[in-house]
């Protein structure tokens, strides 16, 4: 049983509301990212390589607000937040407010591995990353034509960006479970539509952008990043599955006291250890896909649940 | 009963291993400051405004690695830390990594209050402290010999920083209680010794550093910050008093577990909303002082507990 149940790997590309036109995009994304993730787990790859592997595709594909495809700062700029967490050891790395680079989730895990800390941010993290030899990217390769329209919408005095930033997907990110019982958790964001510079989400913030604790389970969050963080939700929903919910019922809990609580919506990807999963929502779609047992599961919308063998083209 | 118990403030000044010479500063120091805060909450004002006004005395104390008397990073210069939670709505403010201001915990305060976002960083946060008319100040006002010394010290290749860090006190916080039993929290820290540029610990980061729900308590931490953030420590502590453990007793049961998961020790003050209180650590001492009821209660190392009258000077 175990053994049909690992490796498993769960993608989500962000809470939100997705304009038609953009919704196959996101679709083959998450499920695109969910191959990759589990194609390394596979090949004998950890969690953490898989959740990396993953986010590192959402990162690069410019449909998602994370990486190349990052919403602009108020002064039309991208400053994007990661975090990567392992269940084995608690040891997780992030970055906040890190410009320049194409992988912020990479600089995470190096932050984590390379480093006696848990969090570096703005030109600290360029620092670092220049030390580690990563690449500086220009930060128009970072930005693309939907970006900039959407910035200078919300330039005008009576704009909601709160409200707009439901009309494209938020956050990505991805949990995993590896043939060892492992867990992990990964998270990028470009962050709020229009942030004060500076403005650091949930995404980096360890227990609300994500949490991956082997005992227990794995979560990976998006929404509202203020929102989010007023009830720590992916170390809020681990509690639950700490008190015998399972990791649906828990992901259900969780976003259910954040909405009748605070007023938020979201959503999540969660796992266990033993390789169960939930991809749960408040927010009308969550562009999710997993991979388990040779199988790929997707959906948009609440209730969707597609499944195809994992070789298929989609 | 309650009218008794409330208003209450509590502070601590760090957890770690303070050199004789400096004990006595730490214990004029924290009594002060909740000296101060108890006279805020006399006066009429709110949990929020008593544990801002402890905290920036604490702050202005050179005795503490908080505003004067922050640690210094690795290139010899001060970046700090803070947050603030307010109990009533689950709103925060954080900076992180911000140089050149005298107070972070009032510059977090306006985060909350002034903006949408719950942290700002580094630049960011200096833009937006200058835009609310918040005084720049020189580095050299923030640096005292101490913390010179101690940097230098530490610059030597076979240092070690984090051992170092406990022959100081580390970060600052309080935590409060008004007579309407809203709680709050405010944590401020210099951060980790010859830390990284840009490194980001547990105090800005909710539920690590700190957190406050008016229906369970808050709590404010102090120790590790990496070690903190993989147990999420404050919001540990309140899971406990939410399933029905007393505000000792959780605060016991959160230090116990960080120790014996992942070998961290530290502190922490943690109030319910009746105004039951604990100062509460792991660490060889913690300076703390609390008042409530007209008297003000302070110790040191590990079951001390003095008091007086609020008035009689120490």
């Amino acid at each position: 049983m175990v053994t049909e149940m690992l490796p498993v790997v769960l993608v989500h590309g962000g809470a939100g509301q997705i304009p038609k036109e953009r919704s196959q995009m996101s679709t083959s994304g998450v499920c695109s990212a969910a191959r990759s993730g589990y194609l390394v787990l596979q090949g004998g790859g950890s969690s953490m390589d898989a959740v990396v592997e993953a986010v590192t595709q959402l990162e690069n594909n410019p449909s998602f607000n994370a990486g190349c495809g990052s919403v602009l700062n108020i002064t039309g700029e991208v400053e994007m937040d990661a975090i990567v967490m392992d269940g084995k050891t608690l040891a997780s790395g992030a970055v906040s407010a890190v410009r320049n680079i194409a992988n912020p989730v990479q600089l995470a895990r190096l932050v984590m591995e390379k480093t006696s800390h848990a969090c570096l941010t703005a030109e600290g993290a360029s620092k670092f990353a220049r030390s580690m030899g990563v690449p500086e990217v220009p930060q128009e390769s970072l930005i693309t034509d939907y970006s900039r329209m959407r910035w200078k919408k919300n330039l005008v005095p009576d704009a909601n960006p709160v409200e707009c930033q439901m009309g494209k997907m938020g956050t990505v990110g991805a949990v995993a479970v590896d043939a060892e019982g492992n867990v992990a958790c990964a998270t990028s964001t470009g962050g709020m539509l229009n942030k004060m510079e500076g403005r650091v989400g949930d995404t980096p913030c360890i227990g609300s952008g994500g949490y991956a604790d082997n005992l227990v389970g794995a979560v990976s969050t998006t929404g509202h990043g203020e929102t989010i963080m007023k009830v720590t939700l992916a170390r809020l929903i681990l509690f639950h599955m700490e008190q015998g919910q399972s990791a649906e019922a828990a992901s259900d809990l969780g976003l259910a006291y954040m909405k009748s609580r605070v007023g938020g919506i979201g959503g999540v990807v969660t796992v266990d250890p033993k390789g169960n999963w939930a991809p749960r929502f408040s927010s009308l779609q969550m562009a999710w896909a997993a991979a388990q047992n040779d199988t790929l599961h997707y959906g948009l919308y609440t209730g969707e649940h597609f499944t195809q063998a994992i070789d298929d083209p989609h």
